[in-house]
């Protein structure tokens, strides 16, 4: 067979080639843009040359601090094209850690959205290897900033070459693309993602049996183009010419809801938390989202009451995903089998809103202690994974021998597989409660107290005990219509029958926000250090 | 990112693990018998470690000369999963070309169905390098034969372990598998596939924008297993979980339209003539076809009559596809892109009976001379082909160089591509008809002629000619019930309007059989030779 490698260039080219007249459909802060893959090829093509001419070279990695709009999904392809390496920064990070990463990165250049000027100016003069910034405005003119040497991100593209061709001698192993991501305590860790993974990982996509992304999409990545490359969803969609939508700086669930009504989007993406707001947003305002055959819910467990409304209220498709950023991140879907079509709605649901099964192409075990656990759906151990789209290392980190071990990714997430091999995840190693030497699930808890009709929000931490080691306590968010109309007792009783009783949180706080990590997921480490006295003050 | 080698033994892996309950279906000699993937598994796992005690190093071929059947998919896998490599015959070849490719691949142990005995007991003296042979029937005690070393198929499985692990260090390119494919002149060429080709083809075949071959599926690939893996379905049927349905020695189309509306079988594939007797048999007899979401097919071009009697009598949607055993085979897929939905439906099926799009993952250019033909629909070259699942060389064999150039495949089919990039294969270069220095498109005329209601089958064959270099001849079977009733001219007069007046045939032959090839394409090199004086003698 020829030696012909995986790269991302290649899937940009296809759309250039096939899908010319197909529309990127982007919201910046001066509004709505509408390009076409000729354009975005051309666009993408001169901002490769003028990386080029900025002095970018083979291996250097290009710094994006942005939002989901056009001009980042041009440097997606631009830097990999020239065979440099895309960095997504998490621009929700605080200075301190961006400041780490660009450094620890040694990113040579930085692009820039207008709004997150202010950030970086900040952190400037902490940073050792920044050569140029680039300003990703609508204007021609620079804004009025401090950084130096600064360049309009338009004005850098008409210079640039709309010809230029990609790099042709790729290695698919070489790296493309890297991504930061949160660490329990200590500075971020990188990943970093090869053309391989990435070609590979975007195969994964579009087969009829993971999230089936297709020309016939029109496919609005909701989760940032800074977290683990918008899920691969921007290099899948171009590859296979899906119409897309990308929905910019600080966008609500009513922006993301017209967006949905008028430009008929079909699949979308994003952590159970934006689709709680989303789903908020039509139950008080109607709009057609008719044209909507499947939302993507990843990055933290999804509440089986939400998938419920969506499903049945609202006729919505709901798909339930697992990954991470170690892992491109798509690793597991939920799904039915063909001969479970005729079983009962309830347990359809409870099925799919599992994580579901390892996507083709991926290795999986549940171990706990040196065995793997038992497909009961009961016994819990922690999930490991191995494939070609799964990191090996944290960039030049040590703590990468924590995470990587024979061969295996350490997920750090504590699942059961039931019988038909579909993953569930109970816990994050470091959230499992731990109460009289026996384990509690925080993920079902939080399901079930979200079940509830005035639960907005819930999370549930152990909390420090003197007699039980840990006992959990449930923060709760009420909906507004609720708020002082409900008593613990009330949700306590609600959830009782689900439960063992010694489960059963012994506090239920009600609390106005649950303080969430950058990319929205609970940030639990800080409701823990919140509570850590709470048992010992009563 | 990890280096995971991309392997076919893990695509059965996928299949034990995840899906051990659903079934594959194979007919033979003694009827239909129904095997799960656990128990193909087991089995493939005893056979592997059969293939090892019969002597079977890594890299050595396996040869087979066997029908669709369960025992010829658990080789697919044992080979290729202990580091053999699938060599599959194709059996309708001469007792030479059998002998020549047998020995020219140096196959180590050949598996044969019972009733192929006869032939290799014919060929057995000249075979230089086959050291066992395993008759794969249904009966624990052999058949009399004069082969040997001689070993039951079941008996040899029976001593294998079923346990027995597939090679873990397997590169991704290193073969998996070979095929040979006709020559126009002299010996076949064989064609090696690595694991890595065969992995990616399949991530090509599960694509939603390609054959959306899925875990929902009941797939029956009549294409034979001894040629181009039966376009690869096998691998990926396993792979996503599919339920197979594998229709054993010398069927009919009465036994295909029964397997299709028993078994309901989702997915079928195979080359125009089987399509052409199943609707004959369609027209014939009722069956309950409405499981069927897709007839995929390829091989050489189905007529548009063909597709439109499918899709508009039997509501039976027709995928054609285009490739050929140098590609493993998919390349392109006919398809509608999704701005084209609102087009009239003539102009839908003129699209569809295209060859399509390329596959993701592939390259393509069509050249005439040194330089791409415009994609206008009009402009007709040869066509060349790039990817990682396409052949860089012919095993062995100085004719290398004649169809592989400058990191291209010159397929030797001659095409169009129209503005949307969907390549129509006009002809073979050796077939396309010369007439007074312009060329005709065989290919045309024979899908204008099929879609006479009286023809059954016809083909098109550029014949020497004194003043114009060559002429076309139309040579024609007529359907039973037409035999006898219809006059050349009525035929010359349906197709006139849509061709230029020299395009016109200069003579129809009414055929009883239009000779073959040993998959099922016409043989029209047979037609030449037989027609050459033809002008000449008048």
């Amino acid at each position: 067979m020829m030696q012909v490698p995986l790269t991302v260039g290649s899937l940009l080219e296809r759309a250039e080639t096939f899908f010319p007249k197909k529309e990127v459909v982007s919201r910046t802060l001066s509004g709505i843009h509408r390009f076409t893959y000729k354009e975005i090829g051309r666009r993408t093509r001169r901002l490769a040359s003028a990386l080029d001419t900025l002095g970018v070279k083979r291996g250097d990695r290009v710094g994006t601090l942005a939002w989901n709009h056009h001009r980042h999904l041009e440097i997606y392809f631009a830097a990999p094209g020239m065979g440099a390496v895309l960095h997504t920064i998490n621009l929700r990070l605080s200075p301190e850690h961006i400041s780490y990463i660009i450094n620890h990165a040694e990113d040579q250049v930085l692009f820039v959205d207008e709004d997150i000027l202010p950030l970086v100016e900040k952190v400037k003069d902490s940073l050792t290897t920044v050569k140029a910034y680039i300003i990703m405005t609508d204007q021609d003119k620079l804004p009025a900033t401090t950084l130096e040497p600064v360049y309009s991100y338009e004005r850098l593209l008409e210079a640039g070459d709309p010809e230029q061709s990609f790099l042709q001698d790729i290695n698919e192993n070489d790296p493309a693309g890297m991504c930061y991501t949160s660490a329990t305590t200590g500075n971020p860790k990188g990943v970093v993602y090869s053309h391989r993974g990435i070609v590979l990982h975007s195969y994964a996509l579009g087969l009829a049996d993971t999230t089936a992304l297709s020309e016939k999409d029109i496919c609005m990545p909701v989760v940032p183009m800074f977290h683990v490359n918008a899920w691969g969803m921007p290099f899948a969609a171009t590859w296979f010419g899906s119409k897309q939508v990308l929905p910019g700086p600080m966008f609500t669930p009513k922006l993301l809801a017209q967006l949905i009504e008028n430009e008929k989007v079909t699949v979308t993406a994003g952590v159970p938390t934006i689709w709680l707001g989303l789903l908020n947003e039509l139950e008080q305002n109607h709009y057609d989202t008719s044209s909507l055959r499947s939302i993507l819910c990843g990055g933290s467990a999804a509440p089986m009451a939400m998938i419920k409304a969506f499903e049945q209220k609202y006729n919505i498709p709901f798909l339930h995903a697992y990954g991470m950023t170690e892992t491109t991140p798509l690793a597991t879907i939920s799904t039915l089998k063909s001969y479970q079509e005729d079983i009962d709605e309830e347990e359809k649901l409870n099925i799919r809103s599992k994580q579901g099964l390892l996507v083709p192409g991926l290795q999986m075990k549940v171990i706990a202690g040196d065995n793997e656990v038992k497909w009961d759906g009961k016994e819990m151990g922690e999930l490991l994974i191995k494939g070609p789209w799964i990191a090996d290392e944290y960039y030049k980190d040590e703590r990468t021998s924590e995470s990587f071990k024979d061969g295996w990714l350490y997920t750090g997430d504590v699942a059961t597989v039931d019988e038909e091999g579909n993953v569930k995840l109970v816990d994050r190693t470091k959230d499992l409660i731990k109460s009289g030497g026996e384990w509690i699930s925080s993920v079902d808890l939080e399901n079930a107290l979200m079940a509830h009709e005035a639960v907005f929000e819930a999370t549930v931490v152990g909390v420090p005990h003197p007699q039980w080691q840990e006992r959990p306590i449930a923060c709760i968010v009420l909906k507004d219509a609720f708020k002082g109309k409900v008593e613990k007792q009330e949700i306590l009783d609600f959830i009782a029958p689900q439960f063992a009783k010694w489960w059963m949180p012994d506090e239920i706080l009600f609390l106005d926000e649950i303080p969430k990590t950058s990319v929205g997921k609970f940030l639990k480490r800080e409701l823990r250090s919140r509570l850590k006295d709470y048992f010992f003050e009563i």
